[in-house]
């Protein structure tokens, strides 16, 4: 199998870390999007969607969706389970996993390329348009996080984890969707001291290093 | 168990469509949303997320969020496979449910809130509040929808079902994403006959008689 990323995208970045956590090496070759080489024919042919990362396997198949890797790669490599072993806790996990991507990560991502310069004619995942960044998408992308964190708060600060007493993929995809606020100049940390204890115990991790 | 649901909410028809395809009678407990029952303290101590539906186990354990109420029931209960019989099927079916919800169904969420007169005070799923209906999120919406439908239409004039040869839980999903298109007023069959074609017939599926 071959992994299809861009260092610096964070979808990729999701991916390195679930592998790094499951101390897994899987051949990566390195597509620029900043300069659109995921629009370029055979990748294209690939992933439609024109996103990173993807993987391709030995027989052609195409898994793009970087949790939806990282949910094969589990399969193949069980340990350390990240998704849960039994069917509760994957339920919990995957449970955990959808609130902090619908209604954490996927406005404040949406916040951020309606924001940020280097995002114009980016703004929606895979694209390149003329569609004019929105301030009202980054209005809305902040106060649904404020709402997001203020329910996070109390279980986070009950349990070790995004998931639970273990790091879970939920734990992955949360950094990301917390990380982004600082993009947004949000001071979360002094209203929401558990989420921020939280994160920094989660960015110390050796694997959380890029 | 006991499931927590509300007949008219989408997500709660997500879940009553996958357990009539799966042959499955959950008992239920319908919860009035519109009139605040979740917010009840014992619905908020089983689920502070406010949304429908949700799933008690006889443990007392909650698993909220739809779909992942549906993955804890394939896991108990197989056949028919509405997730996947081998991991690269699971994987592929995960990133078309992912697709089609991220790219589709949430952007459609969002634009639904921020325009219909029922869902002033409640723009974000579960809350109520004061956050102003954005036309910006309206528009955006829209926008996402039809780069998203684009991408799908080649994609479903070559396959039966939105993830393959076989119907899935992405197909559930897809429904929901793409009917929402008619409460704003777009009109997609001209120029997305493949997705029509699909929709219909998926939407004359005995299941989905709701």
């Amino acid at each position: 199998m071959k992994l299809y990323g861009f260092g610096p995208a964070a979808s990729a970045q999701r991916v390195r870390i679930f592998l790094a956590e499951k101390g897994l090496d899987v051949p990566t070759e390195q597509l620029n999007v900043r300069d659109d080489d995921q629009f370029a024919a055979a990748f294209t042919a690939m992933n439609p969607f024109h996103c990173v990362p993807f993987l391709e396997l030995d027989d052609g198949t195409v898994i793009a969706e970087s949790v939806s890797i990282c949910r094969y790669l589990e399969e193949l490599h069980p340990e350390p389970a990240l998704f849960g072993r039994t069917a509760v806790e994957r339920a919990i996990i995957d449970m955990w996993l959808r609130r902090f991507e619908l209604d954490g990560l996927v406005p404040m991502v949406h916040a951020v390329r309606n924001h940020v310069p280097m995002f114009a004619g980016k703004v929606v995942p895979g694209t390149r348009t003329d569609l004019p960044q929105l301030p009202a998408m980054v209005t809305r992308g902040k106060e649904m996080m404020e709402i997001f964190l203020g329910r996070v708060e109390p279980h986070i600060a009950r349990n070790e984890f995004v998931a639970g007493p273990e790091f879970t993929i939920a734990d992955i995809t949360g950094f990301f969707a917390v990380r982004l606020t600082r993009v947004l100049e949000m001071d979360i940390a002094a209203r929401y001291p558990a989420v921020a204890a939280w994160f920094a115990k989660v960015s110390a991790r050796p694997t959380f290093q890029l």
